[in-house]
């Protein structure tokens, strides 16, 4: 099977912020969308959430073509008749998510992929869900969905990985795959690294939360959005590249992994955590602060078609 | 003294690459800028070195006047006199840099910045190179310095640090203050932190190297690119913000920090470091790889430019 020769249908289970995302990325890229919401208000709210998302989509990929259609359904049956990819966007919880497939998987078509929004869970937690676990994979986007490219991909039945990953490219997607299921896939370990060693240089006084985000966004996090970890060594070891930085630095370099901390998240830390957060929002309430990181994601988005990243 | 109502005299002390990024930066921002190497052949390499750089520079900050001065100098005495500022760009060597600190103090202005572009060393082990320690600060640049706007600066004379600041900031870059003395300053401790964890998956087989470099391309760094990660954590903490994460999910987080890893640098690891990076590469080489990396970073600059970042 072969995107975008034939537009998927997507069944979107869970109306809430990220199921609408999911919903509004399908559709902007012309797959037939139908969302369910076991709760009659979040599924009639689907629409106006997904509005800012649709508009946004429009920016970002306008020569998606015609969108798809959207159908708000009553039944998880309905939504999930004939449905190539059912993407799962329950509660954080085993046995809720358990429940769902149980009555999921006898409406899913043979061909049908069961992919997992999770974050915080595992493919090995949810996969004993259903009586076919192969039909299952985790599929997690990175926040918010419709803009951040990435979806972490694991699964145990090749052909289906490989199918799944096709849908998500025909909606602009760049999926990653896990060689083995983890437990917060690639990119929240290395969120979650990073954020510690951050923690610790404010439990120490080297520096304040402000200036610690300051330092990431004009540093590190423009260099990553260009340049990957790997690739940073590689291009920082001369014309040895990484066989030449290990030879050199290699030692030094676990040196310097043993110094950094770990910091305990105290009521001084949390204290000084919120108030740094504060101090950096300057008087910006949530939705302001979502607009500028949505309206930054835009143009860095746009800038990428011009100049690919490494 | 204010910037840019008066522009400020930069000496550059080492015409290797850093130095030539400081002063093709600093030469493009309207500074009168003296350059002086050791080595008569690098400092005659020098022009031929600031040719990319100012054509970068161009690109970026096409806004920002005519050009300042640029002045070879055979001797260490004629860079220093009368510079405000003096970028030290010696090999990462404490005897080293303290016998080039010995020669220049002499011929230091008293309002002159003595300004270290280390990576590996601090303020405490470099400052007593000097018989007024209070003169130096660190000022680390983030690779490549012309492009990545961060300066990281500590320093214990604060007249001396705000000094420094405003000219870095006249020089379109991001100075960011640290409050301690620390090995790795902020930036190359998150890097650091990030990168361990990314060897750790890399050894237990859950991703492969490039496929953690996709990864993080394509999702925290991007993000990074735009949100700070603590603010991240408190756009993603609901209402509540920080205080909600933090009550919310702080003991798991916790847990998470725990079941990250510290991976060790065997031959086995190194080896598929060293693979996965050539596998990312395909086959282009170092030129090829930079190249792509600063159109990528010029086209992200630019798009900050109308869209600021949070």
């Amino acid at each position: 099977m072969t995107y975008p020769k034939h537009s998927p249908q997507i069944a979107i289970l869970g109306a809430g912020l990220i199921g609408a995302a999911w919903a509004a990325l399908f559709q902007h890229h012309g797959a037939d969308v139908r969302v369910w919401d076991p709760a009659a208000e979040a599924l009639a709210a689907t629409g106006a959430r997904m509005k800012a998302p649709l508009a946004q989509m429009a920016e970002v990929a306008p020569e998606a073509g015609s969108m798809g259609s959207l159908t708000l359904c009553d039944t998880l049956t309905d939504a999930v008749s004939g449905a190539d990819l059912i993407q799962e966007n329950a509660p954080e919880s085993i046995p809720v998510k358990h429940a769902l497939y149980a009555e999921v998987e006898p409406f899913m078509a043979p061909h049908a992929i069961l992919a997992s929004s999770t974050s915080a869970l595992t493919w090995s937690e949810l996969s004993p869900g259903l009586r076919e676990p192969d039909h299952l994979i985790t599929a997690h986007p990175f926040n918010p969905p419709h803009l951040v490219p990435l979806v972490e991909i694991y699964g145990t039945d090749q052909a289906r990985v490989e199918r799944a990953e096709a849908i998500y490219r025909f909606a602009g997607r760049v999926p990653v795959r896990l060689k083995k299921d983890a437990t917060g896939h690639i990119a929240n370990r290395l969120a979650s690294a990073l954020w510690r060693e951050a923690v610790f240089m404010v439990q120490e006084g080297i520096a304040d939360v402000e200036a610690i985000d300051a330092a990431l966004i004009n540093g590190p996090g423009l260099r990553w959005s260009v340049l990957g970890a790997h690739m940073a060594y590689h291009l920082g070891g001369g014309p040895g590249g990484m066989e030449g930085y290990l030879a050199h630095l290699g030692p030094s370099q676990e040196r310097r992994w043993a110094a950094l901390g770990v910091p305990s998240l105290s009521t001084e830390v949390q204290a000084e955590l919120v108030a740094g957060v504060a101090r950096e929002a300057a008087g910006r309430d949530m939705s302001e602060l979502e607009a500028t990181r949505d309206k930054a994601l835009i143009a860095a988005l746009r800038a990428r078609k011009d100049a690919p990243h490494v």
